[in-house]
């Protein structure tokens, strides 16, 4: 225990909370950042909170004495947004892991911030209904709404920014309140929830989630298809939007990241750029839109079209998509991943992807990319030796350039990964005069500064 | 002109502005609440701007002596936003009505913020895109914006609040930022794009808006069917959206509004509860999203199914929508209408509305419904004797009786009309805690109170 926690905090906490407090190095280890490339800054405590009250008394107790507060919920963010470079106390919210209600008749859930949306989904499995949102990890909805995620559907279903209905959470000051309403839509005063989403525990802990639901599909179906490169492939999409052909899910893998897959899973698929597709809609629509697809992405030179209607076809089919993690890792064994994203208009996108394997290449990285094609957000993994300080530094040049091209061509320094402390540098640049409103939202909610200090404003600001 | 605009600002203003810099009596009045019930309070000047400088001039001058300044798009606002209670400078943005840019390929425009909705899509006529939102008045985007308006197609293509990508503003210090971007989505700090989004004027004047545009449908079929009762048109609704039965447009007119349709175009439609729909897509789609809606409309009672595929046949069915003002009004001659809006889960909206029409009754108003079902969203014109002060009375104790009602339902009380002057104290009810963040995020922003002063916050905030 350092001694950054007050002696009157800590007796506070240990009286509220009993074991449920805590400050043993592992669990506090295991509460810094995990699945990023940034070193972990553990907090001083850890509390696992069990209610809204409980969130409310813990923030109200550390705002007495400015002391942080981190929000936790699987720790699954990719830019340290759960790391403690001021110390402070994380509160784990993965206790409140109940679905409070479903509203089939409006389609919407309501949900305590610990539940991952795979539990959700498992909740809602005779329902009809799902929740669509897939960024890949099994992440909390909290946390999902803090970071204002996404993943591989949001070209049909929008991002968390769309879901999100109204959110409890508590404030800064320890007052709890409520945004937004179970109304479909609402054109009564600021929009906090929108505010707060994103926000990654600067403003607040959310508490409490209404998501919207989407009806589950009568049929599902997978297409995957090859292309000569990236512009085609990003062409035949453009296209495919523009003619409104239905698709849920539209990814690409690049020439790299093919191999990657082939080499672990021996799928023996063209090692040029890939399109994996997902359909939903009744058996006649997905017809329809899969063979208008196909008319696309033959006239810009796609091949190797291979469908697959049921589940397990579908899982093989997908199966490239999923394991491109540990495929890609296993390029490079020993290596360690640094992960990043951005997201530009799709028009740029295959510049965009281009010009960055030029550059991966041009530094002797290796950096397969994946990309959600029809929101022109792509992911990059640069796999680097820990130890090789100057290969470490190439690449924390190369994710810098990368950002900087991708705002320079109108687009984003992150889609769904968020700010951070990783991108902290290009937000300032990104959002250029905006900084200064941003910080003094931050300042006007949260006055002392203890909510999840060090993350997405630069500290200057 | 009164004295509350010190001559050292009118001097500057006359200077800056020439003959644009207007405080006749006649365009004062044109300038303040025109379509609202609320009292007009017109400002004490008018200026017609020409471009984001000579806004950021207008709010830099003011901002100095701390005079309110009221931004205007079109005047077509329900609850009073263009008012003046405290005067000040109405900056009319209806000459920066240029469409600065189409990008097909990223389907979206970057507009002026005084184009209106049928200007932009009449500039994009020939791009095979469209700008879905229809509020029903030809109103400006930015004014949409900063209403976070919708309309018949929201149950489709969202709101102001989903399809704004990005804004340039004037910010209450004269500054000017850039908010989002044209990439689809992004996860890069606080969503001061939702944050204006809405906000009315009330926290800068929007100057440039980016908006998604949507491909235009390869065909449209409308569809009319009448229902015993609004519960069961609401079922029914409710049905085919959990059925993911693609519908563009779900609206509801309750019987008096069918009965002022018959009444003033001879339409001799039935006069109980009638869905008005249309569908978009490809004409397989259509088929059989339409068969599906019928369906399921048929197990609720649904009779009188008439469809239509022309242009011209679609307009004489939803002539009955189109022309609903108009036939309300000719109701009772020389009365006044009040308009207002809730908004409440689906699941709640055939409870809302027949306790509506019950209390509508009860206090022998006359106050025909349409609603916008697929978001739980109606509308009332409560048409009142304007010289009858008992009935306007009444008319007013029972707006806030509904309000009150659409927030105990889990609602908010306004969909799509804004806050503004009449919704305040709504507003209070309707966010508790949270409108003294509301409050900070206003002081922080606006610290001298000069954006459109009045409106949203109740003023002891």
């Amino acid at each position: 225990m350092t001694d950054r926690l007050p002696q009157t905090l800590r007796s506070a906490l240990a009286a509220r909370f009993g074991d449920r407090f805590q400050t043993g190095q592992a669990i506090r280890d295991q509460h810094a950042a995990t699945t990023t490339w940034i070193a972990p800054q553990p907090p001083d405590a850890v509390v696992m909170a069990q209610s809204t009250a409980e969130v409310a008394a813990l923030v109200g107790l550390c705002a007495e004495v400015g002391v942080p507060v981190i929000p936790f919920g699987t720790g699954t963010s990719l830019e340290g947004q759960v790391n403690a470079p001021m110390g402070g106390v994380c509160v784990d919210l993965s206790p409140m892991n109940r679905v409070l209600a479903v509203h089939q008749d409006d389609m919407d859930a309501v949900v305590q911030p610990g539940v991952t949306r795979t539990a959700l989904n498992a909740h809602l499995r005779d329902t009809g209904l799902f929740f669509p949102l897939d960024p890949g990890a099994d992440a909390s909805l909290g946390g999902m709404a803090s970071t204002r995620a996404s993943g591989t559907t949001a070209v049909r279903y929008g991002t968390m920014r769309e879901v999100v209905l109204a959110l409890e959470a508590v404030m800064p000051d320890g007052s709890v309140i409520r945004t937004g309403s179970r109304a479909r839509k609402s054109a009564a005063g600021y929009d906090l929830t929108r505010l707060l989403v994103g926000a990654e525990g600067t403003l607040g802990v959310i508490t409490e989630l209404t998501l919207r639901l989407q009806p589950q599909p009568e049929a599902v179906r997978a297409l995957s298809v090859s292309f000569p490169t990236v512009r085609a492939a990003c062409e035949t999409v453009i296209l495919a939007l523009q003619s409104a052909v239905p698709l849920a899910r539209i990814e690409l893998l690049d020439a790299t990241s093919v191999g990657a897959v082939n080499a672990r899973s021996g799928v023996g698929l063209p090692e040029s750029p890939l399109l994996l597709l997902e359909f939903h809609g009744s058996p006649t629509a997905i017809a329809e839109a899969q063979e208008s697809f196909r008319l696309i992405a033959v006239d810009n030179e796609g091949s190797g079209f291979r469908a697959a209607s049921t589940t397990e076809e579908r899982n093989r089919l997908w199966k490239a998509r999923h394991d491109l993690f540990w495929a890609i890792s296993a390029l490079r064994p020993g290596s360690r991943p640094i992960s990043t994203d951005v997201c530009v208009p799709v028009s740029w996108l295959a510049d965009c992807i281009t010009q960055a394997e030029a550059a991966v290449a041009a530094r002797g990285l290796i950096a397969p990319i994946a990309g959600h094609v029809g929101d022109g957000n792509f992911h990059h993994q640069i796999l680097v030796d820990p130890l090789d300080e100057a290969e470490n530094a190439r690449a924390a040049e190369y994710v810098g350039w990368l950002n900087d091209l991708a705002i320079s061509m109108g687009g984003t320094c992150t889609g769904e990964h968020g700010i951070g402390q990783g991108k902290r540098r290009y937000l300032e640049r990104e959002a250029g005069a905006g900084i200064r409103h941003m910080a003094a939202i931050k300042a006007a909610l949260d006055p002392k500064g203890i909510m999840n200090p060090g993350k997405i404003l630069p500290s200057e600001a």
